[in-house]
């Protein structure tokens, strides 16, 4: 895509009976996604400034097509304007699926990314080379002690990142600051038993008032990073937050579900692959093929792929591996995406009648690729 | 629903081949939603203070049920949490729809709602029985001077509240600051010569770190109100911001299509209609049926209702009638939603040879209705 190297490029996949249909298509999102007017009260410089242009139109499988449109970045200087721009009122049309985007390196670089990244995390733990184990503390309901009580069981067998789950909030049941407190002792002391290094990531997903509150207590509490669900604190807040560069984050896909859908929406590679690395994820959680979720195995090889691959000065971000990966399958999805890769499991080992003996044989298998 | 007052509900419609299968289906949102691990491994009374609940299943069409879920409102004692019971890991689901929710009344009156609502932005119009019509300055890519003409011309047209286009934001073409002042002035001076009270709302959607001094600017320039695009911005923000009740907020519709889906995500009318009234919306755009996007009759007319409806202490907010209203259809619009409506009319309106005159005649024919 070299050639249009200064433009915004996005991707659209979508639905047309031919050629010509397509083109009139492409046109309409071009013309939606820019000026969102009819073409002919445009005054004809600021068409030609502004208009989205077609760069690309070809078939992409039975009766879809892929649109490669370019922007003028100056349409975006901000990342809720690009937000905008790649999906905004595309998000309301039917059947259009945003499959990639690409920055020009000058905008590229406005954007920090993961400020720590898989080298960052990787230092934190004090794993070099093999891929991490995360489990997640749970459910819901339990007290700070009891959840902490967890905490201590999975590091002391030997799981990497011990974090909160996602629904763990500020609730009575388990309050942050005590919960946080707790459960970072808990793996603290693991860690003096087993010489080890386990890290514990308690969720920041939260009202933004009471962030910094809370993000004090993470501080105090000798935490190196955190649980954040981009979609639940929002976007520009999520990356102005990254930037900061305090804690390590954690990316969790809580609310991103519904554009992620086959025919609409954004794609997972676009979406968890591009986007949360972007933002300033040093990892990223998606639901793992053959888990609780329906989601493909091209579209996990593809998010794995993206969070990866050299992207201007952006650093890699682990992919997280999750919902629903099976402990015993975890040599097949080592295989399948490699040593840079966090196994996020946890039910799993919950549903075994010893969790603990289950997260050491499983912490055992992944160390064996130190 | 008064029944389950002191609990959380959400109702979900998704495919189910009967009625076991469909109550499998729903115990599995149950649990996703709140424990979102094996049952077997929740201790006992945890599952019983904690796992949704499913109070209703009825079928809802062919192979669709319905199903009333209710949870312990302490799982969502802030807004990310909220919408991560209602809606965060079903949205990786497939095939399930956020048809409904609804709030005890101790947890809705934590949230503030429409600062200033039907009520408050007909004060600030002077248009104290009649819909309201508004229409955007466009397209990206002319200058202040441009666009603070077409926002003199509207306002000397009688249109009510002269917007931006969501797409200006900070772009060199017209820096915000320059078309703020401008604008707003052009709209004064339009005032003068018509005695009316056109008002001006300029589009705050923008990178949060740049809002206090945008807004510092949109104080200045004596606006009232401001558009804004909830999720560019971030929920959670829009709702601490909107809680300030400074400016009157028109809400935009941006990024949120994707939820919209017909078997997926969430409905536009508890979108649209309930959430972003909650978080404090004084006029929600959405699209309107027979324009430019898909959208059917039926859920802008749930839209329109549930702005409207009493709900609690909450304000009525305006429902916003765009994307690709037809002038020539305005006295049909206004007799099915009725008076308490905000008419956005842009591209109609430019399409025309003589836009000043098919504005004035639209707000003539507006105007009528007081």
């Amino acid at each position: 895509m070299a050639e249009f190297g200064d433009r915004i490029l996005a991707v659209y996949e979508f639905a047309a009976s031919d050629r010509a249909a397509a083109r009139r298509f492409a046109k309409q999102i071009a013309v939606e996604q820019t000026v969102e007017m009819p073409l002919s009260a445009v005054p004809g410089p600021v068409r030609q400034a502004v208009v989205g242009r077609i760069e690309e139109l070809e078939p992409a499988g039975s009766r879809r097509w892929r649109a490669v449109i370019s922007y003028e970045p100056e349409l975006a200087t901000e990342l809720p304007a690009l937000l905008n721009l790649l999906f905004g009122n595309v998000s309301m049309m039917s059947g259009v699926r945003l499959a990639d985007f690409e920055l020009p390196p000058a905008l590229l670089r406005t954007f920090t990314g993961p400020a720590f990244g898989i080298e960052g995390i990787r230092r934190l733990s004090g794993a070099h080379r093999r891929p991490l184990l995360c489990s997640a503390i749970k459910p819901v309901g339990l007290s700070a002690e009891q959840l902490a009580d967890l905490a201590y069981r999975f590091a002391r067998a030997g799981v990497d990142i011990v974090k909160d789950d996602h629904g763990l909030g500020e609730q009575s049941y388990a309050a942050f600051a005590d919960r946080v407190e707790r459960c970072s002792e808990a793996v603290r002391k693991a860690n003096r038993e087993t010489g080890r290094n386990a890290l514990y990531f308690p969720n920041l997903t939260g009202s933004l008032a009471a962030v910094e509150e809370r993000l004090e207590k993470v501080r105090a509490a000798g935490c190196r990073g955190v649980l954040l669900a981009p979609m639940l604190v929002g976007l520009d807040w999520f990356q102005t937050f990254a930037a900061r560069g305090e804690v390590a984050i954690l990316a969790h896909p809580s609310f991103s579900g519904a554009y992620m859908q086959r025919s609409h929406g954004i794609a997972p590679q676009a979406l968890l692959g591009k986007l949360f690395r972007l933002l300033g994820s040093d990892g990223v959680i998606f639901a793992n093929a053959g888990g609780r979720f329906p989601v493909s195995q091209a579209s996990c090889d593809a998010i794995a792929l993206n969070l990866r691959v050299p992207w201007g000065d952006l650093r890699p971000a682990f992919p997280v591996a999750g919902g629903g990966v099976d402990a015993r399958r975890a040599d097949y999805w080592i295989e399948r995406y490699g040593t840079d890769l966090v196994l996020l499991v946890s039910s799993s080992l919950y549903a075994r009648r010893d969790f603990e003996r289950a997260a050491f044989e499983l912490a055992e298998r992944v160390r064996r690729y130190e």
